[in-house]
């Protein structure tokens, strides 16, 4: 018997949780359009050369590869992955986006307000609560440069996350220039700005001391190190000044953070956190992220990537986007049972299996469906009443039996 | 520069579109869950033990695979798909959902009626109108032997396409017990039927004389050639019981279409057709497909595949299954126009870009919003003539300046 298990590090999606997950989208997708954005689409997979030509960071650790067809492939022992596949499954949406927005330009508005709902694919390691398949909903501004697009981006994504009944979120802001910019006054080369990124991004897990160490031990001296780590234990919005003179990316972090603690309302919160880093190699100015309560993960993510789209057009375009982690939000959701599984209205209509005329039976359902019941049709057993037993299970108001009742029995 | 293009055989979804997808999704959607249907959802990857092991016929020809991670591959000259991957894309949504019928039969309702909406993916030769990767919307119904099911899968699946606006389709209907029953009654062993019925599926294409001689190629005699091919010329419902003494099968088919009959209310025809076959080799009993105008292809199809459930199962399920092929769907409708851009009720807010306090543009679009418009948030450019005429693409009613106009100024 062939096992009937889903892939390593997949799920099945069961009907309750499928109804949430259903609701949930259409309610982003509402508020995203509402906004002004509109859906578009891409293919799950893409050229191996384009993803493995994007900065996606370890991401492309991650890779899912789809093996060549139609060729005869050169299998000798030094064939690399490229030898041996021509595509592999999207990482992100912010890569397809890109490419996109290159390939159908001349038919999207200006600027451009993408939505993107779909699955991403990375070969993470399976463990409990992460996926090797799973959902982002992105929205993105493509071709505007200044920072409305981020505030509309922010506005936009916290709205959605209100309405799903996430309140008091922080929403993280840091901006890479600034971030650059003080690595370089401590003393480091433009060269080893990425090294040390990787290294600060850890300050969650390993704390200062460790950050500490591993720059030590990637070899920085003393004094670099020590000059960073100071600056990250005392940098503020009000001191900003004191560590960069790029005051370009000082006022843009400023009132980034000002517009939205207007537009906030005390509903979430929003702050500079210079520890904030993410991955992905392309970011080019602010970057954001949400935390939400206890939970030791961000549930939504983003930021302005100007550099992205120049690589498969001839002008380079700014962009910006923002990313809610969707099996994240589904997963606070219903352990939080904030939005507890909602009894439509539904009935059962049980018939004699031998009764000739099904077409009656159909025509009867139909009649209640036009009441606006969710109406399931289901054949008798001789145990009827074990089966009514069966059926009770929380999705059914009660039931009717064809021919017999005129009103909706309760269980 | 890197290719923006999309990969071979797959495409990008624009705006326009894509408004339209998702509205049919949603009808779609909400006439299966009306009559009793629930939403699930299964990874795209599955095992590819499991897809090769399946009865998928010339759809394992068009796998696409995933190349093994985590183990050094042995990259020798004899090495098979399945030395190199471990994984395939699905190519259909039938076997997923037998898969996770078998892995999660205890959280089900029994009889248990599913609904899949999602992409599947076949390596086919690209030509116009067909895609590598295509989205299907198929209803199934696990646990009922009996022809109520098959009956109630047309309903539904009739209802959904009548409300998408296609009246007048026919929905022909084979039985392939009896058309086994037939080729052995011709003189065919019950080995043969297989490449039988591959020949007779080409009538369509090459004719009932290009069927003939394909059948004599093959090296099958004159006379059990010519006595089936004169069965195919002349059986209908009226003459069955000539052909075949499998009175079981002559029954399911003639009250699956006496049924269907009286419930098409005549907006849809019901047929008998011996040369319809389907290719999978999973179809155990009754099978479908609803052709559409003028249109060269099926726009759904199915049938009841009894076996396959038992392959991931102690116990084996009766089970009967309805696709409706998504994207021939869209085709006809965006090339009938039959569901024609609809207009939301939208406007532009221009701003000047120098306005120092995006938050009160913001608070500005959310009383529109309030008012159920969808609002896109637009800097002013110097040419603001210019601009206003690049953005009367038909999806706005109009448009308002901020801080300046009360009422809706139409382009």
């Amino acid at each position: 018997m062939i096992s009937s298990k889903p892939v390593r590090g997949t799920r099945d999606i069961l009907p309750d949780e499928m109804r949430i997950r259903d609701r949930l989208e259409q309610k982003i997708l509402e508020i995203y359009r509402v906004h002004g954005f509109s859906r578009i689409e891409t293919p799950v997979m893409e050229n191996l050369e384009l993803l493995l030509g994007s900065e996606g960071g370890e991401n492309l650790k991650m890779l899912f590869t789809v093996l060549k067809r139609g060729e005869k492939l050169e299998l000798t022992k030094d064939a690399t992955t490229l030898d041996l596949c021509d595509m592999g499954l999207r990482f992100d949406l912010t890569l397809p986006l890109s490419r996109f927005y290159s390939n159908n330009q001349s038919m999207l508005e200006s600027p451009f307000k993408a939505i993107q709902i779909g699955n991403v694919f990375r070969a993470e390691r399976p463990q409990k609560g992460r996926f090797r398949s799973f959902k982002q909903c992105d929205i993105d501004i493509i071709g505007d440069p200044s920072i409305n697009a981020e505030i509309e981006l922010m506005d936009t994504t916290a709205k959605a996350l209100i309405a799903m009944g996430f309140k008091g979120f922080t929403i993280k802001v840091n901006h890479r220039q600034l971030l650059s910019a003080v690595i370089k006054k401590a003393g480091f080369s433009a060269e080893s700005i990425g090294t040390v990124c990787i290294s600060l991004d850890k300050i969650d897990k390993v704390g200062t001391d460790g950050v500490t160490q591993e720059l030590l031990e990637k070899g920085f001296g003393q004094e670099q190190v020590q000059s960073l780590m100071s600056c990250v234990a005392s940098i503020n919005l009000e001191n900003l000044g004191q560590w960069v003179e790029d005051t370009e990316s000082i006022e843009e972090l400023t009132r980034v953070i000002n517009s939205m603690k207007t537009l906030s309302k005390d509903q979430f919160e929003i702050v500079f956190d210079f520890s904030l880093i993410r991955g992905m190699g392309y970011y080019t100015g602010l970057i954001f992220e949400v935390s939400y309560g206890p939970y030791g993960y961000s549930i939504a993510g983003g930021g302005r990537y100007d550099n992205m789209i120049g690589k498969y057009n001839k002008v380079s375009v700014p962009a910006v986007g923002f990313s809610i982690g969707f099996e994240r939000i589904i997963s606070i959701l219903l352990e939080e049972e904030k939005d507890a599984v909602q009894v439509d209205k539904a009935v059962i209509l049980f018939y004699e299996p031998q009764h000739d005329s099904i077409p009656e039976v159909i025509a009867a359902a139909d009649v209640w469906r036009g009441k606006g019941y969710r109406v399931n049709l289901v054949a008798m057993k001789k145990k009827f009443g074990k089966q009514i037993t069966a059926w009770d299970n929380g999705n059914y108001q009660g039931f009717v039996v064809f021919g017999r009742d005129q009103e909706i029995k309760t269980f």
